[in-house]
Parts: C-alpha cells; structure tokens; sequence
C-alpha cells in the first residue's frame, strides 16, 4: 500500500487537454451549446480527472466507513451507540438504504469497521480495520492520537487502492456512526471559524434541548483542543473521527489514481475539508453528491468551492446522496460519449454564432 | 380509444389509504424519520397514485411529442424549423440525449410526430401522428382549431393508454419542436396573468435582440388571441401546439389509469397547466422532474404548486430532465419496498419520541 505521503505526492491536477478535448465534443453534440447545464460540466470534470477526452464510469462502489465516537456520552444524539454496530449489521444483510439505492445504480457497496464499539468481530462482508472501539471524547480531549488519525487515513486509502485495483470508475463515500454529525461540525468550525451555533444542526432528529447540549459540546471540543486548521491531521486526531479520516484517505487515494469521488453529506463534506487541507489538488477530483439539512454542509462545501447536484432535503447518510448523484454523473457521461453529433446525425447547427 | 371526456371522468384522488400505508412503512424503516427527505413523500405520492401501499416502478417510458410552430416566421428561434424534422429522425436512430439518458434508466422512448413540418413520412420507429405540418403563427390569430386542440389530446391519450398497455408503470415527458417555446410562454402567461417579459427565455440560445422580438410575439399572440384561462381548450387551441396539446393528452391518460407522470420542463409544464385546467385532479399524479433555465417554467410550477426534483441548469427539453428524474422517483419506491424495518433488523429506535 502506498502510505500517505506518497498518495498526495501522486495527486497531480486535472488534465486540461482531455478536458478541452471533451468541452469541443460537447459544442458539436446535437443540442444547442449549454443546454444540458451541469451535466456539461460533469462530463468535462471527469474528462479532466480520467485523463480521458471521453471518460466512463460504468464500475461504481460506495465505500462506507463506520465508527463510535466518544461524545456520546454527552447525549449528542437521539440514538443509542450500538445502533451503529447493527446498522453495520443491517449494511452486510442488505437492508439499509444504502443497499437499496446501490443497487439500484449498479453500484458495489463496501463496508468498514473503521472504529466500531461494541464486540470485535464485524459481519460477513464488513471490512474489519478497527483502529479502535471509538473515539475519545472530544469535549473532554484529542478524540484521537495524531498516529490514529494517520492510521485512519491509511485504512482509507487502502480500501480506495482495492477498489481501483478491480478497475472501478466512480467512488462515492458514504458514513455511518451514530454522533458523528458533532464532530463533523466541530471539523467545518475548525476551518472555517465560523459559530458550532450555525454549523450544528439535529443530525437524527434531536429536539431544541439536546441541540443546544450539541452546540455547548462543539464549543467545548474547540476550547478545550485548539485545533490548528493549517495541520489538518492536527484537527482530524483533536476534534475528528475514524471514519472522517477513513473517508478523506479514500478522497485521497482515489484522487491519485485519477478516479472521481462523489461525496455524501455533512460527513463526507467534513472528510473533504481533511483531504483538501492535506492536498488542495485533491479537490478537483471531488463532486458534490447533494446538499444535506444539515446547516453545516453548505458551509463545508462552500469552503471546498464545491456546488451540491442535489437538494433532496436529506440528512440519512450511508452514502444515499452520493448514490443518487453518481447516476447523474453517469448520465453525464454517457452523454458526453453516446449522443450524436450535428454532422454525423445531419442536424443543422444555429443560425447565430456564439448562442 | 378513451374520449377525451371519458378519460377526464375516469380521474380521481390520490387513493388516501395506500399513502397513509406507506407513510407507516417509512416510519419503522431503518432511518431516522424524515432523514430520506423528499424521497419518502415521493414514494407516498406513487403509493397513492398506484392505489398501492407498495408501489412499483419497474416498467419506464419517456413519450416524446414532436410538432412544428408557425411563429417560426417571426423569428423567434435560434435554429431553422428544419431541425424538428431532422431531430425526430436523430431519436429514431438513438443518437439524442434523450435516447441516451433514457438507455442509462432503461425506459423506453415513444416519439410521436404529431405536426411536424415538411415530407409526410415519419421515419421508421416513429408514431406518425401529424395532425398538420405545424401550427399556424399564433401572433396572427389562433395557432390551431379547437378541433385540432381536441385531436392533439387525443393523440396523447391514445399513445398513453398503449404504453399503460404494455403494462407501464412510470411515463416521462418530452417535447421537440423548433419554436415551442414561445407558444408554451403564452400559455403560462394566460394561466397566470404574468407579463411575457418575465416568461420569455433564450430558449435554444438567443440573443438580446431576438429575446425581445420573442416578447413582443408573445404580446401580441395574447392581445389577437384574447384566450380564456378558464376554457383549457381555449388557451390550448389560441397559443398552443400539437406537441404540448399532445402532451397534455399523456398527463389526462396517465392520471386515468393511475400512472405516475414526471414531467420534463417549460413545455411540458405548458402543458400541464393544460391538463390541470381541463381536470384539476390530474395534477396529483404528476412530478416535476426538474426546473428549466427557462424563466417561464419556475411560474409554471408554481402555477401547479408542483416543486422541481432537480435543478441542473438544464434547457434542453426532449424528457432529459424527466428522464434523471425518473431515476429518483425509481430510487424512492424502491427504497420504501426494500429496505429493512426496525424490528425485522434488529435495530434500536430513537431514544426520544417524535423525532
């Protein structure tokens, strides 16, 4: 496995002839110029990652990592922490949502125990990596080591580098870990300095009391670790979580083998920021699944300069946002590669340049 | 075939029954309640619809109306009016976006010439359904006759009810046709009153001057035309076109045997407004797949108190916003079917009630 020094070295930028190449295709598809909106640019992204005038994302897997994290002994959540470990259980027998919708897009699901409480075995078909059983409490301390960060960020990248070595085209990321919307928030305060009061939102459904408790927690996590924003391993290991690092390796990995990534919500977007901190080209290979509830989201994929595909008014995690938007980054592109062009099709172009 | 009366009376509510079933379904699946967001009130909507508590969409198609405007001779278009035709041959030979976004969700794509101008023979795999060889220029008196009107919809009845047929169980809608939309301004702006230079867009692509030209066309389509909002048919026969008349046909059909209709953007939200006048409890089985970039299209929903799945800056018309709506629509029913309940997981629930 690469380590983590030698998958950012790797990440290089988007390949600017292959996406010229993909941008005049698209000016000769039978359609007036623009008129398929993001999907254009979508195309043009993925030309740009792939190196591929004419890339394809047929082989598709959603990788979810999952984790405790050691706040909720604060009461953060509406749910009790084991709920995790049995929707981990409920990921390996095919029931969760996230099963439902990779299925239906074709899409291969893997599961990680990056940090799951609870006993040690994971189910048939759960990906076994535990660093350990959660994370520390993050109001109280570091939520981890600096080298259990680097760990989890490993573990990611090692899981990304499997999917790549089976020839996958599109990764989408996905999260489960039951309080880990509070560290995720604390994460996007840490880099944007903006309040835990607008960047906390009610994760599963907690009511006014305990969101206040979860603002109190984010300030406190802040206070307590001063986490540095310039040393993102810094802010993963004080104020994160195993599966945020777990996702941003696979972010990274996948941006050094030129596979785009299509990531989920508030979680995912947490991750992202880790990733792009560790390597700002990282950033180009990412697409925003869709816009969570969660108020913290817009405000992570507004410091990554990323525009959500969807806004579905969804807040589930597992990767379901993701899911549904790599189905529109495959209508992309196979736009880009399947339609028609005017002269081939014996369409006539605009009466007018430049329209 | 089903008259157009016949299939107006055949239309009911949305089956309470089956949405209150599924609503109770949504509550004990393995999620937070209301995390899924508009997924879960999709799926309700296509439970009532089907008059199922376990709805299916298996079964796909996109129907594609196609017709010619004679408002082309005012110039309101960016491209020749031969491109109808020529398109119409580009979707029997499969090279259009929509034949491609339509292979990416496997529907099947009906393309009717339904008053496209020039050579009378449809290519091969196309209904030829011509009622004429295009409209007549509605801002020199009425684009059509209102038996014309009545036989669009009749076309769009009569193709609906084969695919219900074939045993259908989702229909998107699409449109071609060189100058429509002009005609499908004119019709939202008769239905809702609001002035032709907040409705009017660039449609294919046109510039400042031809934009304000489109204006005044559709000004004075309205003054010569004087159509009565309250009389569908009116409106439909005055400033419509076969293709949106026809389309109207589709969402009449579809409501009458219970199948749910995604609609596409700023013509087939022209004819929406059209199906809704002539039976107001159409609108429940319809979708809006996505919004237009075309300005009229937002009033137009609105108009329906419909809310867009989607939002890609798209403006291509033919179903591509129908069609990757679709998929959503698809993704929610199959989610309310598949996944796990608490119980049956082994899930725990919230902690809290009512959240």
């Amino acid at each position: 496995m690469a380590t983590i020094a030698e998958t950012i070295a790797r990440i290089g930028p988007l390949d600017e002839a292959a996406m010229e190449a993909a941008r005049q295709r698209q000016a000769v598809l039978t359609k007036p110029h623009g008129s398929l909106g993001r999907l254009e640019a979508l195309s043009v992204q993925v030309a740009g990652i792939q190196a591929r005038p004419r890339p394809a994302v047929s082989a598709k897997t959603i990788i979810v990592m999952a984790a405790d994290h050691g706040c909720v002994v604060e009461g953060v959540s509406a749910y009790p922490q084991e709920v995790t470990a049995q929707m981990v259980a409920n990921f390996a027998a095919g029931g969760a949502a996230i099963n439902v919708l990779a299925r239906g897009i074709g899409a291969r699901v893997v599961v990680v125990d990056i940090g799951v409480a609870g006993p040690p075995d994971a189910p048939d078909g759960v990906l076994s990596r535990r660093i350990a059983p959660g994370t520390r409490n993050l109001a109280a301390g570091p939520a981890m080591s600096r080298e259990e960060a680097c760990r989890a960020l490993e573990v990611g990248i090692e899981v990304a580098q499997a999917e790549v070595a089976r020839g996958i085209s599109l990764i989408g990321t996905g999260d489960m870990g039951i309080g880990n919307t509070t560290p995720s928030a604390a994460i996007i305060a840490a880099f944007t300095s903006l309040a835990p009061a607008v960047l906390a939102g009610r994760g599963t459904g907690i009511d006014d009391a305990r969101l206040a408790n979860k603002v109190s927690v984010i300030e406190r996590a802040l206070a307590v670790n001063q986490a540095d924003p310039t040393d993102s391993l810094d802010v993963l290991a004080k104020v994160g979580g195993f599966e945020i690092g777990g996702l941003a390796g696979v972010m990274l990995a996948a941006a050094a083998h030129r596979v785009p990534v299509v990531i989920d919500g508030l979680i995912s977007g947490a991750a992202a920021l880790i990733a792009a901190g560790l390597a700002p080209l990282a950033r180009g290979y990412l697409i925003a699944g869709h816009l969570s509830v969660e108020p913290g989201h817009r405000a992570a994929l507004g410091h990554l300069g990323l525009e959500p595909l969807l806004d579905l008014g969804m807040r589930l995690g597992e990767g379901t946002g993701a899911a549904l938007a790599m189905s529109i980054v495959e209508a992309a592109v196979r736009a880009l590669n399947e339609m028609a062009t005017f002269s081939g099709a014996g369409v006539s172009e605009a009466l007018e340049s430049g329209c």
